[in-house]
């Protein structure tokens, strides 16, 4: 469209601009992947009680969920998504509450995430966003944190690479935290941003009964012991086996022995949800099978991350199931190229997308005020 | 409660969260030190002209301010604080204003306690939480920085390193600052938030004739040359010494000469105004009299600090007086043992607390919006 | 007034400040230079139309503006700046938007300028204010934060030394992106600003006809090739001829020798645009004749900045054209002396408060709310 500079430019050529105006066509709601929210929203009957239990309740671990406590979840987040302008001017249901956004680990994409969220219900925000600056840095509890910060806000966003962390801050609020990563243990809200993006692309998968022949395989490339948001996503999926006909865990043999690919207990945990869990080391030959593939890169190890299984690349030419779909919890580094971007299998948009309006739903529930949102409370 | 993980976990076990519920008390408003806002509010009498003095304003000091003044604002504050959510949903005090929150030196709790005031009324805030990130570090002038905040907000705060930037910037600026710590001078909102906390645990001591059997004895352990926070409370004392029976200033001698103890005429002023002064090196000997005590361990010294009187340590154990309090402007080392959290003593998660409401009264007087929230105006 | 402390005080003398106010006159609509908007603002009729130009329409350089668009954004920047305390109690035009206000490049001034801007129309910013903690330190490519910020809010500002990177990021937005300074190469709203400033101080030069002896001479102390805020000054005039007798640039020949001065085809754009250009190393013999003296010392060059013209120094005593002006973007340097502050010719505290406003104008028009606050629509 038009030439770059790069960052030292000696002698730009001027910019050929003249007459010409930068326009951008605006977003609509069905831009980024073919989101379906408004299906999604008619399929789940609402339900006011399961939504009641997120009041004074931390969100520490997708494990405390009830199922249909998180289709409720889902539904809310369809009806936010399906009519995004609604809230903010009109119930404006969080005025008056504040988010105290903590980020002792750097991100962008998930702070904002969740600023951008409370903000559009109505909410303001008081945000932490370097541990150098912070009291922690200079030898503070997190317990003394904690008392703190029940003073400050209604609910506290918490992300920290010591995944005990939130564990020792929870026994000191009053107010209700949320788990927004805790180094390679969890990362619950992503799980519930991943099936919810999930049910948009299949709602049927959220009705009551599921036939065994719409069940669906999903391909998770990763290492579940030490991927955040593979731990959640797999336990998150336990808590649905009526809809998974299979789980396939795709690791690199050589970078993860298939020893080390589960913690202890993990899988049996899993099993005994009745989720069906089967391990592969051949990207290539499960594709064309699965029906959604999922792919994240980082693993975080202490501060720091490493990087796996970079000799699987997910490209537009692999052989996908027609109709199947590419989740990725983004960033992304090599592992998913950008030539996915304008593929049909593409929903890793959406899921991102759609992120903000599962966000939404849950803070509106965590601090009492799903009943102005909600038609049957 | 349950096991924590560790910031490097190989092979941690799976939590044990399966159908528990992560669930908290909510928060009361007497939890954090039993908090009597509402006696005191009934004790002083409302009047409105103490507070106007407030506008048009700098809080720099807490010298300049006149006792009648500061009687109104704890008013005000116990007035907040006895009813914290009414004003953010209703009268909305500070909608429209915007508050310029500028923390050149690293902080959390007094930044997000600022911060959190102001939303609570309904303000929105603009920050700068890093020196590195400004043109202050690119060598613009504090002057110059004050000119730009004129036009950006309603009203500053700072904290600086240097003692002499907010004497600097308030030679220019036309909307209010308040010193939020300004090196090792002082700290003029924390000893407000200190008087505040004694006032709610005896409101007694707010009615115009407090009988001489009814004052108090407060020990201060620290350093009064080099601690902001105790040279701020020692000037606010000295403004209501019909309060005050003695202040025992407990140092250990061997870190503190007694020579060293004071600036020179910082004894002679806080006497001059009615104060009477002990200097002691006896802890354990001055507990039984004490009927508050309050230790603050951190002393600043230019960009970084020093811990002084790392011989004085409370714990649970010590010869208190029933019914006294132990005070801390957190957050806390060693000085201040968590065994003292559930002891009926401590009162500085109160103080703490206070310290929100105390300041959204000072922010409301500052930007001339206190007719919002009175009764008598 | 007062003594100043330094950062390291061993022995500071005790305050004079007992029984004395740090009292401040508040702010008046014309304390930072002569302001004249309402004149302004009676000048230039209202027109819908042009204005509605800016919806969909990113901001990358001050080339794509026409005219007539510009002359209403000051229009409206004249209308806010006449009553600042209107719209964010009343209209509120920006309720329920989200401001993305991202500076990859450190910088104060032009962040909260932009911040406030937005919250003083009622709307809510998120905020990046450091490389070190996102994604982009971390590999994440432009393009991908650009998907990332079209969930999260309605706008973008964006400050990065890669010049290239806003042309990259808009590619891929779908809402609006403001440059807030590209590197060497433009910053837009300083230019506005630039021009609102001078047709507040002559608001005679907005009518349709300017009369040729009511043309201005414009010095410009600067290297047109190296720093953006001279680049897109030029660039704003060339709009508008009929205003310009001249306009001199005026540089170093020692340090910038007129070879290296313009782009290879900066002064043929200017030129075929109809601006009378001429070059000048002897700032003394052009000053009496300058209606406008514009400087600005700082020029970006990759992440660092350089220093031009030094030997170029602004003080009182010098022979400036009587009524003439001197603007300044700011932050200075040596190049402005604090001298010039009291003078008459100071324009430039009066360029940095207009900047708000004409910032507060083109986000209301960009983000499509221009109707709530205009008069004919």
């Amino acid at each position: 469209m038009r030439s770059r500079r790069t960052a030292v430019v000696t002698n730009p050529a001027v910019l050929d601009l003249e007459d010409e105006q930068m326009r951008f066509a605006p977003l609509g709601p069905d831009v980024y992947g073919r989101t379906q929210p408004q299906t999604l929203l008619t399929t789940i009957e609402e339900q006011a009680d399961p939504l009641l239990d997120l009041v004074g309740q931390h969100v520490v671990s997708i494990q405390t969920f009830r199922p249909q406590t998180l289709l409720q979840l889902f539904r809310l987040a369809a009806k936010y998504e399906s009519n995004p302008g609604r809230y903010i001017t009109h119930s404006v249901p969080l005025r008056g509450k504040i988010l105290i956004n903590a980020f002792y680990e750097p991100s962008t994409r998930t702070r904002l995430s969740f600023d951008s969220a409370w903000h559009r219900l109505g909410g303001t925000s008081i945000n932490i966003t370097d541990r150098a600056t912070t009291g922690i840095a200079k030898g503070e509890s997190l317990e003394d944190v904690a008392h703190m910060f029940n003073n400050y806000g209604d609910c506290v966003v918490l992300r920290e690479s010591d995944s005990g962390a939130v564990f020792a801050m929870s026994q000191t609020l009053r107010i209700p935290i949320i788990n927004a990563g805790n180094g390679i243990d969890e990362h619950p809200t992503q799980a519930m941003a991943d099936l919810f993006t999930i049910l948009k692309w299949r709602p049927a998968l959220a009705k009551q009964q599921v036939a065994p022949e719409q069940r669906i395989r999903i391909g998770v490339i990763g290492v579940p012991a030490r991927m955040r948001t593979v731990r959640s996503l797999l336990r998150i999926l336990a808590k649905f086996p009526q809809m998974v006909e299979e789980v396939v865990v795709i690791h690199a043999a050589d970078a993860n022995p298939e020893a080390s690919l589960f913690d202890p207990g993990q899988q049996e945990e899993l099993r005994e949800a009745g989720l069906k869990l089967r391990i592969s080391t051949d990207l290539l030959a499960e594709l064309p099978d699965l029906d959604v593939t999922y792919i994240n890169a980082i693993a975080w190890v202490g501060d720091s991350f490493e990087v796996h299984g970079d000799q699987f690349r997910l490209t537009k030419d692999l052989p996908y199931k027609p109709g199947s779909i590419v989740l990725h919890p983004l960033a992304r580094g090599a592992e998913l190229s950008t030539c996915m971007d304008d593929s049909p299998h593409n929903w890793y948009f959406s899921q991102a997308r759609g992120a903000v309006f599962l966000r939404m739903a849950l803070l509106t529930c965590m601090v009492d005020r799903a009943e102005r949102v909600m038609d049957v409370v």
